[in-house]
């Protein structure tokens, strides 16, 4: 009983109150609910991984998205994190693939390019695999300063293969009023206005 | 006293206990204070008017902004209100002039292109005086709505003319993170993106 707690204990957001709580509760539990909790935290170490195309987490390699013939697998949006994954798809507008990246460049936290996950993409890229690389990183300090430095690693196949490499529209949100647009966003919008 | 208190009570958000505090408070006050107040408010009916040019509000005709000779007077970004020329002006990266419709088309509050002041614009555009009008309403349904509608208008200066009608950029804001942004913001994130 101690060495559970013990353990969860080390869960983020967990105190030792919180993991008396939890292991009472497992103790009372049903067998089956017991060992389903057991064999799920040992499967997701054993059984997920990263997708050898686009890095996404995933059980089986490629990942859904990388093998899925419905998609346009020529057309990739680069994420920070897996979780980005389901902030476009949300908008069920897109019908490209993802490439995770699984940080962003920060010096301050010793992060620099070779934590992030780039090889394949710019092996792709200069396989002429894809025609277009969608940077769709935070319009964070971070995530532009990232957005730029990818940008420049895939120049050569940008000029050898005339991959397009674009940055999704930082501007005013779709439903705000512009009165509540701080500075740098609505100088953003207007820079980067387009033709109607 | 009792006129002061009637008059006081008509400003929104002043009910009758408001309106007694603020007669007492005047006339407690200095008369210089309060022949001040009468007079601000007196000038302010008779002094501002709205710029023949712009329709910003002013006291001088043409206004500040279409009287400067180091703005670009050719290119104009279009506001709803007075108020969305400091949220422009506060970026510091705007050199161009204004146009103010004073609303947006808004049908189920009875506002219909009658009641925008869009005429001296259209004039304006027609007169070829302008190369670029910069729809900047708000990305809100009225907004939205407002700035297609006033495209449409200007149309045919843009043919004969070569003027240019953009929009300003709708996207995630500077400095958020994409986990934060909605269905629609993204969508127009992606489809607005732009070349690196």
């Amino acid at each position: 009983m101690a060495r559970l707690i013990e353990e969860l204990r080390k869960l983020p957001g967990i105190g030792s109150k919180s993991a008396q709580r939890l292991a009472f509760h497992i103790l009372r539990s049903d067998d089956q609910d017991a060992d389903a909790l057991s064999a799920a935290i040992r499967d997701v170490k054993n059984q997920l991984r990263l997708c050898s195309v686009c890095n996404n987490i995933t059980d089986v390699d490629p990942c859904l998205y990388c093998s899925s013939p419905t998609r346009n697998q020529r057309l990739v949006c680069v994420v920070e994190e897996p979780t980005n994954i389901a902030t476009i798809e949300k908008t069920r507008s897109w019908n490209g693939v993802f490439h995770v990246l699984h940080g962003t460049l920060s010096p301050l936290h010793g992060v620099g390019p070779e934590h992030l996950r780039t090889q394949n993409l710019i092996a792709r890229a200069e396989r002429a695999d894809i025609d277009e690389v969608i940077l769709a990183t935070s319009p964070t300090v971070e995530g532009e300063a990232t957005a730029s430095w990818l940008a420049d690693l895939l120049r050569d196949a940008a000029r050898d293969h005339g991959l397009r490499i674009t940055r999704i529209a930082t501007g005013v949100p779709a439903g705000s009023d512009i009165e509540y647009a701080d500075e740098v966003t609505m100088t953003r919008a207007l820079e980067g206005r387009r033709e109607m």
